[in-house]
């Protein structure tokens, strides 16, 4: 807004037109207010907060509506493996410059993903800053009361499972930087612009909150590389887990990849920005999980079993020899 | 943590080492989890975030203790604005590199602030960037269902009050960047100490939040400058207002710098950092209100009257002359 001396506030301006069309959720008072507010409704309420920074989680020229859609889902993926319904979220952005041509695009992105998952734009703060882009996003949730899925819970004998493919989204970044995935893949169009797209737009499962909520006994989603979120998952159960390396999910093109040596299983199992779940499911109950996940649309596949040990999950082959993995995960420091 | 193949993971272990022992909260799951739970007791859950970002909201070589606790206050300002008590926090903290001696003084004040307001820290995301440092928060507050206190809501006749005092953190940013201000106060070392306390350190009156939902028709927190906050205030609630510029609570200090001529009225009223609130009272609730106020050790100043008009704000001294302001307030872009 312009306000009424005719002064133009840059600031209120930009959430003005950009991000007012958004908040359509009466909690949001048009951003007009300092605080939103978020009705509980009995359930108990799930915060997870997760940013991107340009240079780290996505690069300078990816396509703004990509970078959007990115900061939300990586959001609405934690709720999703936590059981939750989305309900919610507040954005800070820090921009060098309001810039219409990357804005514009930014707050379609948004609102697009908004509308599709039905997490509204609750509130937000928008600063300048000298240095890389930077986009905050807290999600909120609702499950039932009591009901929030844990990393905890694992028991010895349920099955380890994930939904999905994993290790696209590290191919599409190593193709964007010119990798060997690029070389081996030049001709593969396809095949390439299936591994970016799985990169910049991950695909939260929330069509499995439900799901993952009646049948997990414990749950969250693999974003820093299957290997290294096992073991968080192991560890925060007791357990351990052995996975049968051949039968972690992959798309066509990652098989192709890891058949030809262009990658090798740790580079799939270390690799980030899958968003997949990953949880541990009582033997007894996943076939109900599998039929639910094929209810809607989602793969699920089991890779392996909870052991008791306290020991690091082991990666088998088909033989019974084990991989070793010298880096399990993507970590900031 | 280090993980169990003995990869140190230094994101998990920065975690572990400075903020889990912040997160005494059931809800925080010992920041173990990918997510917190926030219970929501039968009242309306606040939502309200605020970003910080190096040489903008604070400089790079303000005391590691009191960037954590600005980064919180702010947050808890706007609660206290909206009649909200807090009931806990996420943070997001993007770092060039992880440096104990910043880190534990930072998760220090951080963790003392949490205990000193009531606001424990439930979750959050540490992320590299090669950029500025960044602490986004995003703080939640209850209030019984229904009494948020809006921006929206003055009427004609109602008092403008405000608490506390206007313009000392402007001063002391104007100090510290070695300013009038610095070369006026160079002897009083009490007074310049003051101002940059108040610019570094803001008091958010989390103690009054009753108090304005009880009273306040209207209110919103000082954070860019009085004369722009009205004027946001008088918008959302389709009203005007007259302030009496000479009854705008200053310090001694400010006071001092103001009849010397080394700052002017509108430095005042659109320096930014106030974290004060600004609150339209009924006339006949306004005994009442400062009556509260001063039980909880809060001075609260009427300032000027709502009128039903739909201009700017005026602001005018005791011969009924108007200041003409250039500046209304602080915007980022």
């Amino acid at each position: 807004m312009t306000d009424r001396q005719g002064n133009s506030s840059g600031e209120d301006s930009l959430i003005a037109r950009y991000f007012r069309p958004l908040a359509s959720d009466p909690g949001a008072f048009g951003l007009t207010d300092d605080a939103a507010i978020l009705k509980a409704q009995g359930e108990d309420i799930v915060v997870t907060t997760d940013a991107i920074v340009e240079g780290v989680h996505f690069l300078a020229d990816d396509p703004p509506d990509t970078i959007a859609r990115k900061a939300l889902r990586v959001n609405l993926s934690d709720l999703a493996a936590k059981g939750a319904t989305p309900a919610g979220f507040v954005l800070t952005l820090a921009l060098r410059a309001p810039d219409d041509a990357w804005l514009e695009p930014f707050a379609r992105g948004l609102g697009e993903d908004a509308d599709l998952f039905r997490c509204p734009l609750l509130g937000g703060d928008t600063v300048s800053t000298p240095g890389p882009l930077m986009i905050s996003i807290t999600a909120f949730g609702r499950v039932p009361l009591g009901k929030m899925v844990h990393r905890s819970g694992a028991k010895p004998g349920d099955r380890v499972v994930v939904t999905g493919a994993i290790g696209d989204a590290a191919l599409g970044l190593d193709i964007l930087r010119g990798g060997a995935a690029a070389t081996v893949l030049a001709e593969d169009v396809a095949a390439k612009e299936m591994l970016i797209g799985r990169y910049r737009v991950p695909q939260p499962r929330n069509v499995m909150a439900k799901a993952v909520r009646d049948h997990a006994r414990a749950a969250m989603d693999v974003s820093d590389g299957l290997a290294g979120d096992l073991a968080k998952l192991c560890e925060a159960s007791g357990v351990s887990a052995v996975i049968d390396a051949w039968s972690i999910p992959l798309s066509r093109a990652a098989a192709t990849l890891l058949a030809r040596g262009t990658v090798g299983l740790e580079a799939i199992v270390s690799g980030g920005d899958d968003y997949e779940i990953l949880c541990a499911v009582p033997e007894g109950r996943f076939e109900a999980f599998a039929e639910s996940a094929r209810l809607v649309g989602t793969v699920v596949t089991s890779i392996g079993t909870i052991i008791a040990d306290t020991s690091a999950p082991r990666f088998v082959n088909a033989q019974g020899g084990e991989f070793v993995l010298k880096r399990l995960s993507y970590s900031h420091f």
